[in-house]
């Protein structure tokens, strides 16, 4: 009897819902994200039909969460800058109302366990899958296993050094200009340039300076975990020049130091790509509902 | 029966060769090192007593190494900046002259498994040891198991902001004054302020850019790894003021975002000496072994 799986997709701008069992079985909806109580009441209407045949619900949630299953506060949301959000008990109200196990995690970690399972880490034990949209986040499988430790990663918010030509004062408030997420954001880049990133032209010298901090913090997470492969989503990944100027920094920034053909020979399929696109945190979502069933 | 496992904690300045089951239970010589051939004929002639009792032979050494089972150059010292030991067979000299399995691994890898075992990580799934000596590097454990990826973690070589104060050129010869091994280590210190770090007084301003960069970095690695632990060891330590002003560093970088109580209560446990101190390199290395019978 093959179980029906739910997974959310919980983005500091949209949900998605679905029900069914990988990116290419799916019945989904999307709504903006508005205060938590409507939202999750949105997020209740759409499951409940599904009631009495669900098996497991995933969701990939924007954070920082609570994932230490001891704490009184499991399953929240917690010190988030979005507004309303602070200390919100997505799992355990999901859980409860619809009377179903459920497994949360961050949507980087939801994104990067479906490009293991479906897209462009297929095979890899050890890989990495961040995002540069509204804010940076990234996950990391070590080992065939996400990363969690103490709490989670929270890799955007990584200290840079500056781009020497870059006098913009930073967007993250907890760090200013010093961190990934500060400097290379999107809403960084808006900040940054007075303008829409997707109006700035694919010549403009942005895109130099995003580089540049993107292929450090590349280059800085090859040194610390040395995976397999980076996959790079997100918004600002559309700007479709920015694949290459990436990894030629990357491999700029590296010098030559880690010596594998991987990097020093095929850059191109080192640093890569999602391969399910915006399909990847809801996918992302229904592989943790499948996890979640094998455990219980 | 209890076999006999061998260790080699194999340094750039002193090889230490032992036998035994770990910290408190072993037999043990170091030497200097000298060129490859020398320096493992002593190798050798440490072991070959030893020869038909012992189970299996641990080796945590400098690098950077070929860990990959399927290379041409497994068990080979790569790159490594050290003269005369580029592309130096280390792993398979030895188990051809003593017929005996061999388990290589870096001798951070090794230093951070011992002190999992025995020392100050005892208990914990996800930490890191990091060394600040001759050359700067990590050992890292995630979910139970040293990282390895593609090639080996390689945490000296993460390219820092630099000091506001700091106008050394940097020691490293791939990345000069980027990255952290180019900035913090020991030789950066002494060719920074012209004298040998030992003899630099405890109140002396070095030490502050010094916790300035070991902050940085650490505050990266749990925005990357989320340990439940990080473990300083190495040269540089010896400075005893230097554990307080990196604790008060990390946190001040890290200024609130990393929520948890072992970061914003208690720093003092959270950033600590090694519990094995000179020790943890061998006891790896026998650790390695050990982990080879269980294997094999
Ligand atoms: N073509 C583009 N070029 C540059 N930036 C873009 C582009 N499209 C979207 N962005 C930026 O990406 C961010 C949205 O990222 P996205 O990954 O789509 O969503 P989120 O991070 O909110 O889940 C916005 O800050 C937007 O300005
Ligand atoms: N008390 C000290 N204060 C500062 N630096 C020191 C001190 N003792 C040793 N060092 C430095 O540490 C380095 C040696 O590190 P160590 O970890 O002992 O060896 P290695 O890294 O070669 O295995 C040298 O560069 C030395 O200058
Ligand atoms: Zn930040
Ligand atoms: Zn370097």
């Amino acid at each position: 009897m093959t179980k029906l799986l739910g997974g959310v997709e919980a983005g500091g701008t949209k949900f998605v819902c679905a029900v069914g069992t990988g990116p290419s079985d799916i019945h989904e909806t999307r709504f903006a994200t508005t205060s938590p109580e409507e939202t999750l009441q949105r997020v209740l209407a759409f499951f409940s039909p599904y009631k009495p045949e669900l098996a497991a619900l995933g969701i990939g949630a924007f954070g920082p969460l609570d994932l230490r299953q001891e704490s009184p506060t499991y399953g929240f949301i917690t010190s988030t800058p979005k507004p309303g959000w602070q200390n919100t008990d997505i799992a355990g109200v999901i859980a409860r109302e619809l009377q179903v196990p459920v497994a949360l995690d961050t949507d980087v970690n939801a994104a990067a366990l479906a490009e293991g399972r479906w897209g462009a880490a297929r095979g890899l034990s050890d890989y990495l899958y961040i995002t540069v949209g509204t804010g940076i986040g990234g996950g990391i499988v070590s080992g065939g296993r996400l990363v969690h430790g103490l709490v989670h990663p929270e890799l955007g918010h990584c200290l840079l050094p500056k781009h020497p030509d870059d006098t913009f004062a930073g967007s993250c408030p907890y760090h200013g200009d010093r961190c990934f997420e500060g400097l290379a954001s999107g809403p960084a880049l808006a900040a940054r340039w007075g303008c829409d990133p997707a109006a700035l032209p694919a010549d403009h010298h942005a895109w130099d300076i995003q580089a540049f901090y993107m292929g450090v913090a590349i280059a800085n997470c090859v040194c610390t975990l040395s995976p397999q492969r980076v996959i790079l989503g997100g918004g600002v990944m559309a700007q479709s020049q920015m694949l290459g100027k990436v990894q030629t920094a990357t491999a700029g920034y590296l010098n030559g130091y880690v010596r594998h053909p991987a990097i020093e020979e095929n850059i191109e399929s080192y640093i890569v790509l999602p391969a399910l696109g915006s399909q990847a945190g809801v996918a992302g979502a229904l592989a943790l509902a499948g996890q979640k069933i094998e455990e219980v």
